[in-house]
């Protein structure tokens, strides 16, 4: 057996030169999008005025298993891939766990998160097609500073719809993205129709990322030679994060260490479906897999608690519908602190996955836990999470745990999507002693279900 | 020649396993600290009751040239180190230079900088000699962060006294450090007699570092097994830090890479100190060496305007004298933004070196110019650095600017000690136009020269 170091580093060589696209891997295929309009599925025709071209090209690819990462966007990936496989070795000790515990750190760029992957390859595509402005939404803000510093990279010009709750609650956060000279605006806004409507009715409505992605598709649609991106749900999304999967993969095979459980947060899905991308296409071919395990917040229960319908993506409705668990478009979840994990629905291609019972589970968990899996972490390994993360976190200890008294010697890998500098003010709430956690009632869910459509012989 | 990649990166086992003593390679090596009361040099009694014992040992040893690094302090530096050096390919290119430049970036960590380096070997020690808590000041905070992280790994527990003008500045840093479990006061303080006097005579007083160490200082000897960590200017600090020059040699050399500058930010001088230290001993050698710049803001110029004379590390005047370039232990900079680089002294290595004439250059710059820097650093690298470690781009740029006028093809290398996700307000001065340049008139000079003791026959 290979000595297995801390950190299980790969070269800049040895890094995936093309996407895996789980799609093309799935027997029964995610239903496809529809155009809101017609209720027919979505053309690369209803998609190419608001997403790049290339973009929408992989977003309808359900046929070809890798998809090459083209030279360009390789370039931009090596200035901060790979990122680091650790091995969690005082984590183990701190435990007493005969489990091996894994992390897939992917937050050392100044984004703090996986969203660059993403951000980078939509910037590159958009620029390659002589586009010259994006917009779009970001709630915790990790996507936007991604998309913000993107941007940057490709001289583009970009306009940020932040959710307004979180552009409150993390002020340095908005001062970031426009460091990256790019402007944002707290959403709703009065800066588009969606904004200015949902205001009108209440002027202090803190947001969601639904209505922010209302505005940021309406604004992209008031300049010319801009679209829309978006940082996660989007199965184009996946695709270019599976990079992490790919990467994980690579580095563990270079130490024969074969997972057997893997652990993420999920919100919108994009850094769980690129995770694990590469085991789920194992197992879709038949191949042995880890158990796959996603984590969401109790306080926006999508999976756990949603229903698989085919639903809006945003609060004002001028999306394509898409099949997946939701919680209806109108759900607000409360203003708590894992804000990137608040989104009402779920990626398409997860939600079909997890239907089919090719995800194991789907655990919600507390805030307070996840609170103390993320300051017993911080003092353990150093590293200070984001709270989405931490989610993570919070449900590798409890496998790691239960190896204990079992006296299984698993191997469990779980994603840490990236840092919580930005997020000192809930770690505060926590320190002091003043978290509260909430769950939505059954009434409260049921509310948020009646904005899912009816679409007679649809669903 | 080798092709260079982005990230010229080491393997855990390639890490140095030894500290470089730059001390040793001195031919005339730096005055002995004092001891205050008897003004005769200070002894490992003297200095016992304050430091570790072994830190005592390496703080007073010239002579070995390399100082073994314990197992149990390698353990920890795997968890975050090897960190990375960058091969700036996106800054040269905008900038159209032939030079080629290199950054050492220590700022991948929690703590966010190079300051965790020395910290975990502070710690380690006062572990390793069974004490139970340490006490230490911070400034920016990037030091009370590093040796809070370092403090939960070793489970000690550690009181922090921070410049209030700092923790006005970044409540957030304060945060971070009481995640990390430990207790934080703002400086000056009601916990200690220095503080109280301070503040008895002006309850205003926005602190200084000088005033923190006193305070610090003065706590440590109320705890039993308690001592005193410094993260900077002091001999051993240096000691540490080389592992940033021993690793950048190591990489370098693996691509066949001599460097012609090396620049960085001197605040205490603890990472230019490392950052050189083995190319400064192959100087001390005869050998072959680059040129050295150090880089510190016109608003604390300790070493351009500064005197080389004996004087306090501290305010209250309770720690022993050094012979350094230093404004006097009373000089108040003005509260600007790069907090880390406000220090009245500067360390006595750095300090012998550069009246010796083997630093070649001291450079003082604005501090609108180094936001500049930074922030266009920022647009093409990607990497948010700390105002500090942008004194040290601002003039590799202005550098390779030269070489752009000269085409001169040098191998610029700098190191970027930390970022600046905690600095957000001071960039948000900077974006919104409203930074202030500030530098001190001889008046102000001569104020802070009034507080140098007079020492006859010893200066």
């Amino acid at each position: 057996m290979k000595t297995i170091p801390y950190k299980l580093m790969l070269e800049e060589n040895e890094m995936p030169k093309a996407y895996l696209n789980m799609k093309a891997f799935m027997k029964e295929k995610p239903e496809p999008m529809l155009n809101p309009g017609t209720l027919k599925p979505c053309t690369a025709e209803d998609l190419e005025p608001i997403f790049p071209k290339e973009c929408v090209s992989q977003e309808l690819n359900d046929t070809d298993k890798y998809i090459t990462i083209p030279e360009g966007i390789q370039q931009f990936y090596k200035m901060y891939r790979p990122s680091t496989l650790f091995r969690a070795y005082r984590l183990e000790e701190a435990l007493g766990t005969p489990a091996h515990i894994y992390y897939k750190f992917e937050g050392t760029n100044t984004s703090g998160s996986h969203k660059l992957n993403s951000a980078i390859a939509q910037a590159y595509y958009a620029k390659q097609q002589g586009l010259t402005h994006l917009t779009t939404e970001t709630g915790a803000g990790q996507w936007g500073t991604a998309l913000a510093m993107a941007c940057s990279y490709m001289n583009m010009e970009l306009l940020i719809y932040m959710v307004k709750c979180s552009a409150m609650q993390k002020p340095y956060r908005k001062i970031v993205m426009e460091t990256y000279g790019k402007e944002v605006h707290a959403s709703p806004s009065n800066t588009t129709n969606v904004g200015r409507k949902i205001l009108a009715k209440d002027p202090d409505n803190t947001g969601s990322l639904g209505t922010a992605i209302s505005e940021a598709v309406e604004a992209s649609t008031t300049f010319d030679d801009c679209r829309y991106a978006l940082g996660s749900v989007l199965d184009q999304v996946l695709l270019h994060q599976s990079i992490i999967g790919l990467e994980t993969k690579t580095a563990l095979e270079k130490y024969d260490v074969e997972p057997d459980i893997m652990i993420g947060c999920v919100g919108g899905g994009s850094s769980f479906g690129g995770f694990v991308a590469p085991y789920m296409a194992d197992k879709l071919e038949g191949k042995k897999a880890p158990k796959f395990i996603a984590v969401e917040p109790e306080s926006c229960p999508t999976m756990t608690r949603g229903k698989f319908a085919y639903d809006f993506c945003d609060v004002g409705q001028v999306t394509p519908l898409a099949k997946m668990y939701t919680l209806g478009s109108g759900f607000i979840p409360s203003p708590d602190h894992a804000g990137g994990l608040r989104y009402h629905g779920m990626s398409p291609i997860l939600s079909k996955l997890y239907n089919n019972g090719d995800i194991d589970e789907v655990r919600a968990v507390k805030q307070s836990e996840v609170f103390k899996a993320a300051t017993d972490f911080c003092k353990i390994e150093g590293i200070l999470p984001a709270p989405e993360s931490a989610h993570g976190i919070k449900v590798a200890v409890d496998e790691a745990i239960k190896c204990k008294e079992t006296g299984e010697k698993k191997n469990i890998v779980f994603c840490l999507t990236g840092t919580g500098y930005f997020d000192m003010a809930a770690y505060k709430a926590y320190n002091d002693g003043i978290m509260v956690d909430k769950k939505p009632t059954s009434e409260d869910l049921e509310k948020g279900f009646a904005y899912i459509p009816k679409l007679d012989g649809i669903q």
